[in-house]
């Protein structure tokens, strides 16, 4: 289902550039960057450009997936994650997105509360992911 | 990573059949079922038939999130979710799976506890979204 952006959106917002966002990847039809509340380092958003409800009304929900995997080996290489988990759940923000979440040895829980991250960290951390993941 | 099936491993039982499970889908990859520690009604797993620890590490990656979307289509077929979640995490059984949660309107914790749910229902339900998913 297509909505037609609504001024109030706000990942329709970083999208178009009107709201700054910690970047670390895009690509014709998706756009990562990390979430300004993250429950790890390195936890990231993807989300569509064009404005859908939920990620399953996403027409290329493969190209979507893919760009995940490719944020995921991205990870990697640079974060040296223990592991990585996918959720999707977007009742916050009713723009499609898949939180990416890179977990080091004793971030086991599934939901972690949000924690403060330092401005300077969040950059380091994005551009160290930008490095791989946008040319 | 492919790891060599162990026989600790509950998921490659059921894949094997040597341990009975609320099968809803099935293709010559993946196989789908109900969680038996259901968060939702209708919580489902959805693993590779080969043993993979993470979910990343499938190479039929694409394959297995259009899988994915087939059991979201059969959910909102049968089910009526006012939407439909998807969650990887996989430290308790490491055999990769995706979990895939078709809510009701007030089903809105990310993570809800798990739910005793009849074995007459989880039958009921299993039934309903086989008839949908395996022709």
């Amino acid at each position: 289902m297509i909505i037609i952006m609504q001024n109030s959106c706000i990942f329709c917002a970083i999208v178009k550039e009107k709201i700054p966002a910690y970047r670390i990847y895009e690509d014709d039809l998706f756009l990562g960057f990390l979430d300004i509340h993250p429950r790890v380092l390195g936890h990231t958003l993807l989300i569509p450009k064009k404005h859908y409800l939920w990620v399953y009304d996403v027409p290329e929900f493969k190209s979507y997936w893919q760009a995940v995997l490719k944020i995921t080996t991205g990870m990697q290489k640079t974060l040296l994650p223990r592991f990585i988990t996918y959720m999707t759940h977007g009742l916050e923000v009713p723009h499609a997105h898949i939180h990416i979440l890179p977990r080091r040895a004793n971030e086991t829980e599934i939901n972690p509360p949000p924690q403060f991250i330092r401005a300077e960290k969040m950059k380091y951390t994005a551009d160290l992911l930008r490095s791989k993941l946008i040319p």
